[in-house]
C-alpha cells in the first residue's frame, strides 16, 4: 500500500496540504535501498564505497625486512661494542630490495643490506650504516645494536586476518596502497547509482542554447547532472522534452526499467500541463506531493516501476532546494553513501534579520561577509544568479519565523 | 642558472644540508607556472577551474515574464479594487511559457498566464490567480496589483553585461545552469595536468600482485594516481621498472615531452641504487634533494626538459608525506586551483606528549578520538597501514620539540 504523505487535491489548484520536510526526509530514509557491489581495479577505486570489510589475507611485509641501511648480523655479538672496543665482522655479500642474499649469516659475518631488503637467514639485527666504520671486506660496529633492532618484521604492518578497512569506507588514496600490499588488484564496492534526469518544458531548448523568441535554454540538466556525478551516481540526461503527458509516461517507463532512479524536472506540479504527478502514479505510487518548502513546495516523490522517482520543480532554484534536501539524499543513500550533505557546515551570526514563515522550512540563500552572514535579498525561485551569488545557504525550521539579527545560524556552504 | 637550494655532498653518502620545508613550498610558488584553457561542454565542466571571468552576452531573464500564475494586464486599472468593487476584465487569451500570447492587451482585457511565460504586449503586471474570481471567460481581481507585480523583468536575474563568474572559480553544479541560460553550450577552464607517475624498485610487482619470493606489490602507484586525480590531475602510471640508469633517463625523457608534471616514486636517495636525482640533473636541474621533514627526507625536486619533476621516496608514508608536502602542491597549482590542501582542519588538543627534533618539520598521523587527538604510535616510513588507520595529520614545526600533553593543534583530516 502507498504511503501518502500528501496529495493534491484533484478537485481544486494548488495542493491540499504539504507535508513536513522531515517526514520526507524519513520516507527516503525507510524506502529507498542501498545497491549491491561490483567490482573495480584498485586504479579506479578512489573515492569509492567498500562493498564490505577487508581482512588481511597475506602479511605485510610478507618477509622481516631492514628498516634502515646497514649490516645484517647476529645482534648478540655487539654486545659490549663501543668506540674503543669495536665488534669486528667480515662482509660476505648483499642483501637488496628483491633480491636477498642467498646464504646463511654466521658467527663474525655481516651482509650489506638496503632499506627493505629481505634479512639474510640467521641475521636478526639490522646495524645502522651511521654506527658502522668499514675497510674493505670488513666492518666494525662502534654500538651494541640488540637483535630485532632496525627489522620490520613479517606482519609487523598488518597481520593476517586483521580487519584492514571497514564496510561503507570511501576509499581514500592509501587505502588502494593497502590492498595492493594486501595482493589484491579489484576491490569490490557499492555500484554507482545510474540516475536518469528527464527534463519537460515547452519552453525549453537544449541546454547552453542562446533564447530564441519565447524560448530559453533548459538550466537544470546541467546543473542536476552536476549534482548527481558529485554525490555519486552516474546521470544521463534525456530531453528537454515537450509537455507531452504521454511522450513522458514512455520516457519514464523506459527511464525507470534502466535507472537505479529518475529524476523528473519541469512539470511537478498541479497546472493543467504538469503531467510529471499523474505519469508517476500511472506507473507505480505518488507518495508525497507538495512539500513545506520554500521555494521547492511543488516537489514530489514516489516510485514507478519499483525505482525511486523525485518530481524537481522546473525553476532552477526551486530544483536546486529540492535536490539537495531529497534528491541527493536518495542517490547517496544508493550508492552506500552518508546521507548527510557534503556541504561544510560553518556557524555565523546574521548581519540582518530573516524573516520566514511558520509551518514551512525555508532553504535562504546567503552570502558570508567576513564574521557575518547576509541572507540575499531574493527576487524569486527563478533568481539563479542568487546561487552563484551565494556562499552558501541557511535552513529557517518549519517552527521558527525567522532570525533576529544576530542569531547564531548554521551556514551549510555550496563550495565544498 | 639552477637554484640548489640542497644538494648532496657527492663525496660521502647521505645528505649535506636538507632544505626547510618553507623554502621548497616558496620555491614551487615561484617556478610552477599555471597551465593554459581548453573549452569543455558543460555537461563535463563541473569542478573544473574557471580560465577567464564570464561576463553575461545575453540578458537572464531574455523577456519580461510573468513570476506567479495569474492574469497579465494593466496594473492601473485594478487600482482600487476590493472584494467589494472588483475590477472586471475580459479573459482574450493565454501565455504559457515557450507560446507566447501574440495579441494585445488592451484596456478591460486579460491574459491567462503561467509562470516562467512571455508577458504579451501592454501588459505590465501578473495578478496572482489566488486574487481573481474566474466566471467563464470574465475575471474579477480583488486587489490593486500595481505595474510591475510578479514580473520578472528582461535582464532582471543577470544584465548583460554583469560579471557572472569570476576567473579561477571552482565551477558549481549551479554555475552550469548560470551559463546555459547566458547560451553558451561551452566554457574555457584550466587544462587539467597531464601527470607521469614513474615508479622505480627491483623488489616491485605490479600493484594488486600477492608478495612473491624477495618481491613485493608496488603500494605506491594506485595511491599517487588517486592523489593526482583529487587535486585535479590527470594520472599516468609507468612501472613498476627496475632501478636502471639508462631506462630510468630514457622513460624521463618521454615523460617530460608528453607531461605537465612528473613523480618519480623510487630511487630518490643517495644510495647506489638510487638513479632518479642523477637522472634528473643531466635532463635538467636538480633544484631540491633532501628536504629537513620527516619521514620524507630523501625528496627531490627539479626540471627535466622544462617540466616540474618530483622525486618522491619509494615508502609509502613517506611517499604520502612527500606528495602531501609538495607534489600535489605542484599539481594544483599547474592546474590553476588553490594551492592549499583540499584536508579540512580542526583544532583539538592532544591526548599525549608528541616528541619531535629541532631543525626538520614533522608529519605526524594521528587518531581523533572524541574531542583528543592521539598520535599514533609509529613504527617507520614503511607501516603503511598508519595511514589508513589515521584520521589525518598533525605537523611539528621546524623550531619544536614537539608538544606537550594538552596542547592545541591542527589536524588536517585524509577524509576531505
Amino acid at each position: 500500500m502507498p504511503e501518502n504523505l500528501s496529495l493534491p487535491d484533484p478537485r481544486r489548484r494548488g495542493f491540499r496540504a504539504r507535508s513536513p520536510v522531515d517526514e520526507v526526509v524519513a520516507w527516503i530514509d525507510r524506502r529507498v535501498e542501498t545497491l549491491g557491489p561490483q567490482d573495480l581495479s584498485l586504479g579506479d577505486a578512489a573515492g569509492r564505497v567498500l562493498a564490505a570489510g577487508i581482512r588481511a589475507a597475506e602479511p605485510v611485509p610478507p618477509f622481516d625486512r631492514a628498516a634502515m641501511d646497514g649490516f645484517a648480523l647476529r645482534g648478540e655479538e655487539t654486545f659490549g661494542a663501543d668506540a674503543y672496543t669495536p665488534a669486528l665482522f667480515r662482509v660476505i655479500g648483499q642483501s637488496r630490495p628483491g633480491r636477498r642474499f642467498g646464504g646463511n649469516v654466521g658467527p663474525g659475518e655481516a651482509v650489506e643490506i638496503a632499506t627493505g631488503a629481505p634479512l639474510p637467514a640467521s641475521a636478526d639485527t639490522v646495524v645502522p650504516v651511521e654506527i658502522c666504520k668499514v675497510q674493505g671486506d670488513l666492518v666494525r660496529v662502534v654500538e651494541a645494536t640488540p637483535p630485532g633492532r632496525h627489522v620490520s618484521r613479517r606482519g609487523e604492518d598488518i597481520e593476517v586476518g586483521a580487519l584492514v578497512l571497514e564496510q561503507r569506507r570511501i576509499l581514500r588514496p592509501q587505502d588502494l596502497g593497502a590492498l595492493s600490499a594486501l595482493g589484491m588488484s579489484v576491490v569490490a564496492v557499492i555500484r554507482r547509482p545510474e540516475v536518469t534526469i528527464l527534463v519537460t518544458g515547452d519552453e525549453l531548448l537544449p541546454a547552453g542554447t542562446p533564447a530564441r523568441g519565447d524560448q530559453i535554454a533548459d538550466m537544470n540538466s546541467v546543473m542536476v547532472q552536476a549534482l548527481v556525478r558529485r554525490d555519486g551516481g552516474l546521470p544521463r540526461v534525456l530531453g528537454p522534452m515537450a509537455d507531452d503527458r504521454e511522450r513522458l509516461e514512455e520516457a519514464l517507463a523506459n527511464a525507470a526499467g534502466s535507472a537505479d532512479a529518475v529524476l523528473i524536472s519541469g512539470g511537478s506540479s498541479t497546472g493543467p500541463e504538469d503531467h510529471a504527478p499523474g505519469v508517476v502514479a500511472s506507473l507505480g505510487t505518488l507518495d508525497v506531493h507538495g512539500v513545506a518548502l520554500r521555494p521547492a513546495s511543488p516537489t514530489g516523490l514516489g516510485f514507478a516501476r519499483g525505482v525511486p522517482v523525485v518530481l524537481l520543480p522546473g525553476h532552477p532554484v526551486s530544483c536546486l532546494c529540492a535536490y539537495d534536501l531529497f534528491a541527493g539524499r536518495i542517490i547517496r543513500k544508493l550508492g552506500g553513501r552518508s546521507v548527510d550533505w557534503p556541504y561544510r557546515a560553518i556557524e555565523r551570526s546574521l548581519a540582518r534579520k530573516l524573516a520566514s514563515s511558520l509551518g514551512r522550512l525555508d532553504y535562504v540563500r546567503v552570502r558570508v561577509v567576513g564574521e557575518k552572514v547576509e541572507p540575499m535579498a531574493i527576487g524569486g525561485a527563478s533568481i539563479l544568479s542568487s546561487t552563484t551569488r551565494a556562499d552558501g545557504f541557511v535552513l529557517v525550521p518549519t517552527d521558527l519565523e525567522g532570525y533576529p539579527a544576530g542569531a547564531t545560524v548554521t551556514v551549510w556552504l555550496y563550495d565544498l
